[in-house]
């Protein structure tokens, strides 16, 4: 089964929110199972999109109980790791989609980068060089549907 | 979803990998998914039982990758954290089944006691104090139908 | 530098902890960094011991701040990682050493044997297979000195 | 003790090595511990630097073993966790330092931000928000002394 990681912040914009949600769904109807963080914000946008389509979510939490774990999980792993849990997130993709900014969000995709993960985003943060070229490595997409298309996966 | 945690050698006895299958095979009958280590031996009957009735399987993996993982998981959760992730396999459980005894299922037998979960076993190993007297917290059982049982989920 | 690891129970009885503060002593004597779970019983009196004799102290904690570390580690590496810190304690002594027993305490030796790390205890708890055959694999000693002794490292 | 986390990339620039070697020696100087990945480039600059000054320094390693970690630690920490040790670092200083750029060292940075810790970077990487906008929370350093200073320990 192929499996998405899909990474956003707790405190997510209207557009992160729905993109996350319209990424979900799309995965499950392209068969695919979520990975995500599995609290709120785009962790819960994109498991409810998955379930709304019906498709597998899992959702790997910081914590060591499932508390605070959003509703739309089908399996909750409660690593009790921290944000070290970041990594086994990023690990457990065949790509990373990454919606939305925040730190928590960066070190996401800068651990998908550094395993060599492909990795698309769609709105969130950019990565430059001191003298400001940008830092190759990511691929930027404006909609869900290219978000999709980008991973390369289906 | 009600979650099971088993854990187990790779070098297994051919009672310990029966007992897991049928372990397996009965937790899907329950409607229970399945977290195990993902690999051969005891985590492979385990997965194969569970598959084998339909049932939900996550592997956790110590690796960083789904190499070598066993044919039956329905997903793959490569940590990268080494035996660190007999952890997470038992903080992802609402009861703890050990089938079978190492020094890895020892560790997950004892941190699956240590957040005192509910920890049934089926053949495997003992624990004493010095003195030869039994430590408690352990509920042993002859059957797998009597682990299922002994789980108090069902 | 050799690297001693030092598992035991916070709640510890007044034999371990005597047990405990002269194993850290020693070590610290022989010119052996002690590392240790960092907090309360047995990890802050083999602390206690090393500190005395000027020893160099790690404590591994599980929580991912300072907070309840006992006061005579010499570093504090704040995991976040909760038990599964354990791992790390066992990974990073050239001996482990077990004083008294508990789950967490007996993870630690698990981990350290499933490593087929040297393992020395004294005081704790026994481990047989299920027809009352003890399980080799874990050196017993009767007192402090024997203990640093059978480590074979000095 | 204070304790300062010290991240860069393996592969460094020749400037990335002087600031790194000179900030151990610094940090060494005004008594504080550095924790680093325990590896070459900036982690094993940062060590050569602290030790050339008598300081202490943790090797904080992605793998189970101390092979290939650099020799210059004090103690080396075989955490087995691959890049989620990155974690480990991050919570392990009064502040984190930030020499010169690469995704691992990234992960590092925007964990440090996750945790609110203070954070001063010489050379490496810039992040903006998608309209170029400087995402704030990062003090960037131009010299070793700088960064030394803008820490707000010493």
């Amino acid at each position: 089964m192929i499996q998405v990681s899909v990474c956003g912040p707790r405190a997510a914009t209207e557009d992160d929110l729905a993109n996350a949600r319209r990424v979900g769904r799309l995965l499950a109807q392209h068969g695919a199972a979520v990975i995500c963080g599995g609290y709120t914000g785009v962790m819960e946008a994109v498991a409810e999109g998955a379930a709304s389509a019906g498709g597998l979510v899992i959702g790997v939490l910081s914590a060591g109980t499932t508390e605070n774990a959003n509703p739309h999980l089908s399996v909750a792993i409660p690593t009790g790791m921290g944000e070290a849990r970041n990594a086994i997130i990023v690990n457990s993709g065949d790509a990373v989609i990454v919606v939305g900014g925040s730190w928590g969000t960066l070190s996401e995709l800068a651990l998908a980068r550094r395993r060599d993960a492909k990795v698309v985003q769609i709105g969130g943060w950019r990565i430059s060089a001191a003298d400001g070229s940008p830092v190759e490595g990511v691929v930027y997409a404006a909609t869900p549907e290219e978000v999709i298309e980008a991973t390369g996966l289906f």
